[in-house]
């Protein structure tokens, strides 16, 4: 192990690309900016016994770590380009490090992201990844910009992590949870749609904290409200099945969160267009409401009948979280 | 405090730069990159117990979080443009954060650095902190490069943290060690210094682990060994009169780490003009040494007798680290 440390086994896995000048090795990373794009930049840390259980495969965290920094660049319709990595760990544990770098390499090659910085440090598990990518200057997508009577859409469905959640920490079998826990270790950024959206959406944000809460950040920053539809809210089969009481169901797809799927707006006109866009990528999307002036938020049955707000609208950040 | 994360008052000091398009806020940042240069990235990560001790000052670990990253721009000769800064804490102490946030802003504003992103999660107090600065293409200085012949220099004075440290660990009251003690707290990244070696130095690297660890990586990248003279590695008046006997000193010299000085190679012919180059930043340096042929390291006195290399070269990295 002496000449093999944990940054060599991780630098095995960093992956290329020609855009990368010098990687990982030197004292810092270079990098040739593509002319005419705007870089994107966010970092996110996950924390064991916070953001994932003892006892999560590696490869999993290795995985979520920059899936969830990922799914900030495809909030911004960016297209990623080069990560860095922090990794703390408890003990030299050469084993761990190959099997959460397979997992990080593994959804790293297939959007072409390059490892370009790493440091392992001792201390209990943590992972904070920074991400970098590219976007056409002007066209990033952002929280502010909705206008009121714009669509509100949700990309795929929600609900699918926290009922992974709900049902292991109430202690079934892994065998009920299997396709729901997938999306809870192994979420999917979704960056197509992202990149396909520019020019469509007039406002996005990425679901991490809850629909809810991130809905919330987005009027927030648009300077608008909104009127929910609760029970045009997507579920998946899974989810169906695990939760079929629609009270609970609905509770987990409006405040569960870590489903890290898009949630933007985009105007009534432009509603085929963005169809259209995310069929090209193979993306389900769902309307889910309106944005309306105002500060408020309501959310509605399919009987136009009003609903109550849940008291807690999301994953309660210890401390905030942005970028 | 609810209205008011811990990330909101991180934000104040978040500072503002023109190729700043969006900063803290969204779920990333927005980069206009300036035209002609490359990027340069680097990440590193401070945690309690192991990179600093329980009660040293929140200040102090905010401006340090922030200066081992930009020494890793300046060995690059880079210009540092914005930072990301993921903070973990094991409570919501705001107080912390405000001072953790006043120390890393006064670096960051010495050097115009805008803070871009920010991310706050509860857990064991660590501070992992990404930067990105500017080089023109083809001028980074990189660890590899140094050519046989080439004499060996080092910025500033060696030692000092490394006595701060052995002092404090010894248990000796505060007032001995306090010139010391603030280089171990406060590194200064001598970014200065990087930038007008661009052109001068044919290899480059900042010491963080120790002179002869740090010398031993830019070797290994330049495929060549060096003869340095250990009485002229240069030492504070602090150190001096701290360790008068010149053996222990010798060590902390060689081995001790923490300096955050260069350690650069330049042509024997540019003798002069390094000279200038620093003197107009204000950055004393010395000659210590010559690069050779082969892969060995060897040490004299001022009388050219060889000395017994220390067993230890320097911090022992728990699992590596780079970039």
């Amino acid at each position: 192990m002496a000449e093999f440390s944990l940054i060599d086994r991780i630098r095995q896995r960093a992956g290329s690309r020609p855009d990368v000048a010098l990687g990982i090795g030197d004292d810092a990373a270079l990098i040739d900016p593509p002319k005419g794009q705007q870089l994107v930049l966010a970092v996110d840390t996950l924390v064991e016994g916070v953001h994932f259980a003892r006892g999560v495969p590696p490869s999993a965290i290795g995985w979520k770590a920059l899936a969830v920094n990922l799914s900030d660049l495809a909030a911004m319709g960016a297209e990623p380009a080069v990560a860095l990595l922090a990794l703390t760990l408890p003990d030299d544990d050469s084993a761990f490090v190959d099997e959460f770098a397979a997992g990080f390499a593994a959804l790293a090659d297939t959007h072409r992201v390059a490892l370009v910085g790493g440091d392992t440090t001792r201390g209990p598990l943590a992972a904070s990844v920074t991400v970098m990518g590219y976007v056409p200057k002007g066209s990033a997508l952002t929280r502010a910009g909705a206008s009121a009577g714009d669509d509100l859409w949700i990309t795929g469905t929600l609900g699918d992590a926290a009922g992974a959640l709900a049902l292991w920490t109430s202690g079934l079998p892994m065998l009920r949870t299997g396709r729901l826990r997938d999306r809870l270790d192994r979420p999917t950024p979704r960056l197509g749609a992202g990149i396909a959206l520019r020019g469509l959406a007039t406002a996005c944000i990425d679901i991490s904290d809850g629909f809810l809460a991130d809905l919330g950040h987005l009027l927030a920053m648009s300077g608008l409200g909104a009127d929910v539809e609760a029970d045009a809210l997507p579920a998946s089969p899974a989810l169906l099945e695990a939760f079929p009481d629609p009270l609970l169901r609905r509770e987990l797809q409006l405040t569960g969160g870590d489903d890290y799927e898009l949630c933007f707006s985009a105007p009534v006109a432009r509603r085929e267009a963005v169809r259209k866009a995310l069929d090209a990528v193979a993306t389900p999307a769902s309307r889910v409401g309106s944005l309306v002036a105002g500060a408020r938020l309501r959310l509605f049955d399919a009987d136009r009948l009003p609903l109550p707000l849940p008291a807690r609208r999301g994953y309660v950040h210890f401390a905030g979280s942005d970028a």
